[in-house]
């Protein structure tokens, strides 16, 4: 380990830089998700391809951000904790954006002709978990006084994933259940299994932040 | 390396704790592989709503020492082989038992009409395959003097899974050559995939104990 | 790290066999671009079988040099880079080679009626892509020398990946506005996604590469 607890309370420039990369794109990741959520309540296909667009710039910057934070691996030899941690913390955070955008995407692609409820409801989940996300990221700066918050919105995440999986499993029984139209049926199980996995992949990430707690609280 | 090979004469209780939690963990798997077979043989449905019930439990007992697995990292300085090694093999074991979980929970949410009999094969080639994890699992802890028996246990996870993938591919051919409700299709492809996914998991599992052979044996 | 920059200009035979194996995998993945590109132009069910079997020996053989890669990771202390990012490299590129196969797999299994063009499109952007993996990669051992040529070939693979984005996107739309047989649908969809993600795979190998590049040129 590069680093000793009492680090965190004297960071310098160079180590503050990773916060804000992170928390920046935990702010993008908040905004696709209140896209993602407006383009499935009362869809209208022509609303969804401008929804789309705006959610792809989104997904660029983060993107972007993403290469800054590596890059910024290469040239700083010191880190606010271990760079691996960082790295994944990173990675997990741009899937949940890749997904977002995949199912954005999907809605374009595949011209559903309805959008079952089940889809907003997922999207108000995301909204609440990439919510929890950037408050727990925007807490690592203050990792060892805010522990127990970040935990409780780690926690929270985890909570949030579960109603998502209720939420996704009663809309495919339902679909199987009661839809006739083969490829519709492909199409919305294809749409929403991308929201769920964005779930998936927030909680993922507070599993990481969790771990970095452990290791640095 | 924080360990060196005469180490495994003399494990303290420590070590041999993630031992016990492997094999722990390889046991659930193995009753998750019996249940799933049990379930796609002579399936009714609503038998296969009760063996998901069952199986869930198991998964979740699984997650349960996982997390106890990876706590014992952050608190356990001396680990009986590198840490990356027995994180991934818990890891892939967890995928194992995911696989199996995911592939009863899609039958009881699909409901498919029938299930055929490659997947009662599947499910078979499951309790070998789990047969030959836990056993190869058990023997880790007398890893000098097993390696050659642990090794052929991972040799027939490699042969397993070649029969698994012709099961697969004579089910799926057969699928799009005789089926032709395009509904019914989705269903079973998506079900036998997890089936199938499982049996490649546990290959991989048997990969990385072999790794570990040609680390420490 | 284990080597300093200097060491590229004086290879022992240990180390030049690590380049030379990454060759022969990167020759293999290119053949098979061939191979697979050739099957689906003037789709015949009959002649794709052949392909298939051309190209499973071809991704059997890949296999094997990966096998000799990490096998000589466990015999050998010195790396000429990073065993890690070797390690990734080679995965990646059999990723390449995997997704390919599974397209030719799908083909013979599923039985299309018929093969969009849009395959043929990704075909020969996969050519593309994979002569640019086997230039850059042939040219590591060189890689102070050539960091300029090594990162435009990187370049060329993200530009060729969002090519095939848009072949693959097109395709799928238009397959949602104007198939009305479900079945063809799953089958289509299903084999030009492998096709799409090897184009991925190839952005991701070129991607590692160029961090190599960062660390060492």
């Amino acid at each position: 380990m590069l680093i000793n607890n009492s680090f965190f309370n004297k960071l310098s420039p160079k180590e503050t830089k990773f916060y804000s990369m992170l928390e920046e794109l935990a702010f993008v990741i908040s905004e696709i998700s209140k896209l993602i959520t407006e383009s499935v309540s009362n869809y209208k296909y022509n609303e969804s391809i401008e929804y789309f667009k705006k959610i792809k710039n989104l997904e660029k910057q983060g993107d972007k951000t993403i290469t800054q934070i590596f890059d910024a691996f290469n040239t700083t030899f010191i880190t606010p904790f271990d760079r691996e941690d960082i790295h994944e913390l990173a990675n997990i955070l741009d899937d949940v954006a890749d997904y977002m955008n995949n199912a954005a995407k999907r809605i374009v692609l595949y011209h559903p002709k309805t959008i079952p409820n089940s889809a907003v409801q997922l999207g108000n989940l995301l909204i609440e978990a990439t919510g929890c996300l950037y408050k727990a990221i925007a807490m690592l700066p203050t990792l060892k006084k805010d522990a127990t918050e970040i935990k409780n919105c780690c926690d929270k995440l985890h909570s949030i994933e579960n109603k998502a999986d209720d939420v996704y499993e009663f809309f495919i029984k339902d679909l199987f259940e009661n839809a006739t139209d083969a490829i519709e049926i492909i199409k919305l199980k294809d749409i929403l299994y991308e929201l769920e996995n964005a779930t998936d992949a927030a909680e993922d990430a507070g599993n990481i932040i969790k771990t970095i707690i452990v290791k640095y609280a």
